[in-house]
């Protein structure tokens, strides 16, 4: 019964490729470890009696146990093309048949959240999942089925659930979202593997025909921005980006005239480039939005766009660096050339991915994310992450104008990320928790300013959803890169401009981040400058008193009710203060005076211990136009198994803020052997031959362009 | 000017030796990464000019530089007779000779802590062990030196610091201590460089001569008990051990008439395997006492002793796993039968060391250090830790019965370890901080009972190092083993014992920990039984009230001082909780009605931030006689990154107790298919032999030695 006397048409491939790349899977490197990977995983099942569970929530034995039925179908099916192993095909049979034989009998998941409910799951969305890949491992061991056998599945499985998503939830099934990226991959493929292309037709073309209002073209075309941003943020994304792949292969094969990987102005090559181009040097990908602090480029989804992206797209050192990383491959024929460029690779590359803007929205002028890379002499990448962009639609946080930084393997100014225990029963089912609303997307629980103790867009996402950030300017390329933009739509009467810039200086062993908020309004306002960070305070030239026998509550509403205060103290003359966070000291600078600084914990209005327990800084101060400046210093090294420490004391003294008008803003930045000054452009329009031109009591300092910075203290250089 | 025309004798090897070493690290294996390893660490400073500073705090630049600089000596010396190559013996001579000509124009450093202070550093523990270093350095590179350099070294820098640490500070060279060992070893081997015998024999035989009240054969008969356990725990004793691996090499070779590896009962032996039965699965150390959470196998000592240890006294396989962990060697000689051993290995061997329990005193009868070891069926190995000794000197923390959990690579029940943040200069330079006394050496800082609020032995450690834990019984073989002890002059009236049980159960994925802590007393105290974890509280059976919107301080001294109360309730008929730690879940069950429960985190009275904040459990409650019987479930498997979740609740239901009398306790443990009840002797002088009964209402428990395990709950089996 072998499928190798003609080539036979799968969903994604061909028997024959298949069978090429299980030979070139038998010698060493990362397609024989992948392959290894895949067998490892299916090992343990194979001598299992088919186990098909009732219903339960997510991360409940019969949730995880569909989960991974599906998986087994899919990966024994996949084994079989690739070794000719018939113990795989009868494995997959069986569990297909089985399947097919209960389907029709189990009733309603009883729905629990917003998405309708499956047979086998309690959302729709893993249901489709489950079709999507019970549906290729089907298509692997078709012929290895008797008639009837087929005729069971089919109609015992594959056609009820086609008709479940096309037409008992239909009114679901075109709904531009990632949601609706899986349900057309799901029904597209399984479509392909029963032969059903009407079916097909609809997952491509959508239920209205027209390509525009539903359907895969539509969701390619309308889910991500020009620049192939997806408005959810890059934890989303990757989870978009799987479907899109699956489905892009397979109509590559059966619909080559649609030239999928060409549509668009190459729009699949674009998501792939800016979904990889938004993770942090370690491979993680920064929590925007809702987002776990986990999720990394070890996704199955990003090992899938990595190899078809390569594949389809061409060669870049850095995608191969990224598929080095991720140690196995997307076991597809597409993949073969990239794995070889893997083999040849000893050390691991380091991922560099250039600085870079996103632009958001339809039309590419709804704000955009910045991020801004430096490498340092000893090869170590610190990235600084801007949202200016939209609001992440469902799973948005109120943070415009928020900042990651990350350096030295480790995130430092830090994204809280969901509330959320992913798929842990005993955690509300996995789902998303109460504090995800009233602490993580909160502007608080963000590296912003809060203004009045309040929420960006009174944390209402239908507001949030109608305003955006406005970009300044970008420069991301040499040894002082930059970006500034302006959310002037997000606190009432309050103008916002936040300008990073990205510093290497000879004098220091990493980049500097000198980060430039400035707030207008006419009203005096109670501003909340918040940095998240982790690990330990070593110290600080304040004075501050210690909250030794209590801890009371920071605020009542907008997140500030999860929060304590530890201690507080007055900045009167420029803040200096040091943490250690793991094996690296971090040196806070700021400018202000007249403020007041708050050492914050979560932990408060907590009863179901469903928040991690995090520290913030909190730098306040009351007025009407100001401007947080601050630098932030990496130095030294601590390691604390073999008791090493130098540098805990950083080189930088003092930041003082010049002047800031409406034109611009001058500070200056001295330390040991250092004396900088550094001029930022805040005239929207400002172009690189702007002259700009600030005057601050019997100073003058003028500079063409965004922004300058000078190597002295000499003004008007 | 070859060192090759005849063999030199070096302290510790010959130059022919050596060279062979040199050899064997030609090719591929773990001797030349290690020779790799150190030439890469030296490889930055070749360029460099002498650089001598002055003086500072620990965690200084001229701290690390005068440590970084003996290593450099000592390092570019061996690198010169492993490879010939000039370059390093020009190198070390030229920094001997610039500290030789500056040392004894440098004053002493201010005094500040109990050690003397030396030149160079703050403390004569560093000069003495730069000594060490820079003369084993000195050793290796004398022959490529003119008279006059050899002269000026000796004479400027290796004779002032002989006299300073034997006359000068003469009352402190023959103290029995870890830094007696660091002082003799330096003036020995630092002798042997000048050769100067009468420093030799001062160092071997002590002051007096007597080889008993000081010297390196008293330090080595008097520092260890007769198990080979250093009575201030594996922090210091991998500090320890170092010196004395280095001197006994050196006498091997210089005094064989000692017969040093031989010498009293082959305590070197007994000693390296005592530190080595202690470390954890992962190869860290428990944090006994004072130290470090992250002290372990790879310390430089550690690397030493097991290179040491496998030369003279013969292989063991878990050696070489623990040889294969460090990834490096210890570039002497007798490494290379260990180095060969470890290049036959692939995959990381586990590193299984037996149960075993450690007894000390100088007799052995002061108590012992209990550690009971269990593998599952998928390799993984679980420990706890039972601390049932003496107090330990200078660095005891007031924890007798105090225990720990490990398993799936991590602790579980946790020791806080030292008040300290070493070497940062920051944090009071790298000391011990106050808040060691007042937290870290505390009972409630221990997974201990307190009894009233206090502290064992009032805190005092005269009164702690009158007094030991009392063993009971130790079963360390099987698939139930226990250990078991009491401690009766720890609190005022009140007897204590505590029986740890790691059971497998083929029901169970992980071995459960039973704890049984038994305490008796006349009056009516307040007992609190206190677990401190690490994670996120997953869900619990009891109703709580949780401090929304304050912390308030749970007492006001031996340590509760430092703990805000998080959340309150009453544990009316037994406790089920659930946490998760990373990937795993942890279930504590507890028998206990009419008690209380408190959620606490540290935190308070620490307005130098030099505390963690760490999260921990108190079961309270009011009684004389009482018996707090535990059971500790490991379940299923968290990966956040790929959101897998399974096993989030145990199998593991209830424990119940039985009865508890003066003869014995009877707990009843029940879960899924689990009907458990065990027995443990509550009599002092009980035997294999004994027979015991336990009547308790209707029912009569009896059953023969140490302890029972009935597999139902029908009793008297």
């Amino acid at each position: 019964m072998s499928t190798m006397s003609h080539d036979t048409l799968f969903p994604l491939t061909t028997a024959k490729r298949l069978n090429n790349l299980g030979q070139a899977g038998r010698g060493e490197g990362v397609i024989a470890r992948s392959i290894k990977l895949l067998s490892n995983r299916l090992e343990p099942h194979l001598q299992q009696t088919v186990q098909i569970p009732g219903q339960g929530e997510a991360g409940s034995y019969a949730h995880n146990r569909h989960k991974e039925n599906a998986r087994l179908i899919e990966g024994t099916g996949l084994l079989y093309q690739l070794t000719q192993n018939p113990v795989y095909a009868e494995f997959a049979g069986q569990w297909l048949l089985g399947y097919a034989k209960q389907y029709l009998h189990m009733d309603f998941h009883p729905q629990k959240n917003t998405n309708p409910p499956g047979r086998l799951f309690h959302q729709i969305l893993n249901e489709q999942i489950w079709l999507l890949f019970a549906s290729l491992g089907y298509g692997y061991i078709k012929e290895t089925l008797p008639g009837e056998q087929r005729e069971t599945i089919e109609q015992g499985l594959f056609y009820p659930m086609l008709h479940l998503f096309t037409e008992t939830y239909r009114h679901d099934f075109d709904r531009i979202h990632n949601h609706g990226l899986w349900a057309v991959a799901a029904v597209g493929i399984s479509a392909l593997t029963v032969g059903e292309e009407k079916y097909v037709d609809l997952a491509v073309d959508g239920q209205a025909g027209d390509r525009e209002s539903g359907g895969f073209l539509a969701q390619i075309s309308r889910l991500f921005s020009p620049s192939g941003y997806y408005v959810e943020g890059p934890y989303y994304h990757r989870f978009a980006i799987h479907p899109l792949c699956l489905f892009a292969e397979a109509l590559h094969l059966h619909r080559p005239e649609l030239d999928i990987y060409n549509y668009k102005d190459r729009v699949i090559h674009k998501t792939i480039q800016a979904l990889l181009a938004t993770a942090y040097p370690n491979g993680d990908f920064p929590a925007l939005n809702d987002a776990s602090r986990t999720m990394n480029i070890q996704d199955e989804g990003v090992v899938t766009a990595v190899a078809l992206g390569y594949s389809h797209y061409g060669h870049s050192d850095t995608l191969t660096a990224v598929a080095q990383r991720q140690g196995r491959i997307w076991l597809h024929p597409c993949a073969q050339t990239l794995a070889q460029q893997v083999d040849t690779l000893k050390e691991q590359q380091p991922i560099h991915w250039p600085s870079i803007e996103l632009n958001e929205g339809p039309d590419g002028n709804r704000g955009a994310q910045g991020y801004l890379r430096l490498q340092n002499a000893r090869g170590d990448l610190s990235q600084v992450t801007m949202n200016y962009g939209q609001h992440g639609m469902d799973h948005g946080h109120f943070d415009t104008l928020g900042i990651t930084l990350f350096n030295r393997d480790q995130e430092v100014l830090r994204e809280y990320g969901f509330g959320r225990w992913v798929n842990v029963e005993s955690k509300f089912g996995g789902r998303y928790l109460p504090q995800n609303h009233s602490w993580a997307r909160q502007t608080v629980a963000h590296n912003c300013v809060v203004v009045d103790q309040l929420c960006q867009n009174n944390a209402e996402a239908d507001r949030a959803d109608q305003v955006h950030g406005q970009p300044h300017f970008f420069i991301g390329q040499g040894n002082a890169q930059a970006m500034s933009a302006f959310a002037n739509h997000h606190f009432r009467d309050i103008g916002m401009q936040r300008t990073a810039l990205l510093i290497s200086l000879p004098e220091l062993d990493f980049p500097v981040l000198i980060d430039l908020y400035r707030l207008s309004s006419r009203q005096a306002h109670l501003y909340d400058y918040v940095l998240h960070y982790a690990g330990q305070i070593m110290q600080t030239n304040i004075d501050y008193s210690y909250d030794k026998e209590q801890r009371s509550l920071l605020g009542s509403n907008n997140g500030y009710q999860h929060l304590f205060q530890v201690a507080k103290g007055d900045v009167t003359n420029g803040l200096k203060l040091t943490w250690l966070q793991n094996k690296s000291f971090y040196t806070w600078l700021s400018a202000s005076t007249a403020a007041e600084l708050i050492f914050a914990q979560t932990g408060a209005n907590d009863p179901e211990f469903n928040l991690r327990t995090e520290n913030c800084l909190l730098l306040r101060k009351n007025a009407g136009d100001t401007l947080f400046a601050s630098a932030f210093e990496t130095h030294g090294h601590f390691d604390e198994a073999s008791e090493y420490c130098a540098g805990a004391t950083g080189a930088l003294e003092r930041i003082e803020v010049l002047g800031h008008t409406a034109q611009g803003s001058v500070v200056r930045l001295t330390g040991k052997d250092i004396h900088m000054t550094i001029m930022v452009s805040n005239a929207p329009g400002v172009t690189p031959k702007t002259q700009n031109i600030v005057e601050v009591e019997n100073d003058t300092y003028h500079w063409q362009g965004f922004f300058a910075i000078t190597d002295n203290n000499v003004a008007g250089v």
